[in-house]
């Protein structure tokens, strides 16, 4: 799929849902975009995780303070966009900043593509973009926790073995080292 | 606190139950202990997230295959014990393997150490042990999901810069490289 935009050609390659959970479950730290009211926003998240592999669905917490809070629980779909490491100044600049008076895409120079299959947008610049619906509200209210169901998945194959972060706290982030492979009977 | 167990002798250290997001946030595989009728095992686990900074909270996905699933449900305790690379392989074996057969601290060479505040033991080569309860089994049916509370925290001041594993399936890991920090408002 070729998308341009800003005079730049992306393109991003559809990635099988069965592959989903290899990216979420270690770990690393993502932005999520939303759209209300026709106006799109992002945010940072470390809170998530896998619960299903396929579908694949995840959790995640976002906080009521969060600008994107109403949003999602509005709307009920939302896009994960996972950034590698030479995004990491503007994940924690996106992460600092509300988007209630704020384009945080314009702000910090992310690029918005359009998605498949729900209205907020994929981040060019990530190397891969989750396509993501809320399958019920259940838990929004108790836990601020969404379930997230991943219904279309893409990654950008120009960006090789990209290298995620992992958030610490405070701005420090642990970005990926050695790949090591051991003998596993997983399936 | 000074631990003996199989003529060495660790010493635990506690800490403090506001740093515990910083273990946990950055998504490393980690090992999930339980104990029930006086049996301990060990689990393997990557489907976790933290849900709430202080109390810290966690939530975490455990399947109904895992033989840890039912001592968890029934007995609502359980410890998170935080591996560090040279565990690596340990990990995977622990996660290939089921307890409901095999004392897995005696096979692949674990140390339990006594918990203060839960009967699932500390796994005494682990860098960090996170004592947990679970507060409320409201999740448990829908999604396998437990919501864990950690009411005491040790770590191992021997390992110094722990470097963490992240799980990309079939036993591929990402290892804990560069440490950066950025500039973050983050309170």
């Amino acid at each position: 799929m070729l998308r341009r935009r800003d005079e730049r050609l992306y393109a991003v390659k559809e990635l099988p849902l069965s592959k989903v959970y290899q990216l979420l479950e270690p770990g690393p730290v993502v932005l999520l975009t939303t759209a209300s009211r026709g106006r799109a926003n992002v945010m940072t998240m470390s809170w998530h995780m896998m619960i299903e592999f396929e579908p694949p669905q995840a959790a995640c917490v976002v906080s009521g303070n969060n600008f994107s809070f109403a949003a999602l629980r509005a709307t009920r779909e939302c896009v994960i966009a996972i950034p590698a490491r030479k995004l990491a100044q503007k994940v924690v600049q996106v992460g600092n900043t509300s988007g209630r008076d704020v384009d945080k895409f314009a702000k910090f120079g992310l690029s918005k593509l359009p998605a498949a299959c729900v209205a907020p947008p994929l981040v060019a610049e990530c190397f891969a973009n989750l396509e993501c619906k809320v399958p019920n509200g259940r838990l929004i209210n108790k836990y601020n926790m969404f379930i997230l169901e991943v219904v279309k998945a893409w990654i950008d194959p120009a960006q090789k073995n990209p290298k995620t972060l992992h958030h610490r706290g405070y701005g420090t982030f642990a970005v990926d080292g050695a790949i090591i492979k051991l003998k596993s009977r997983m399936r």
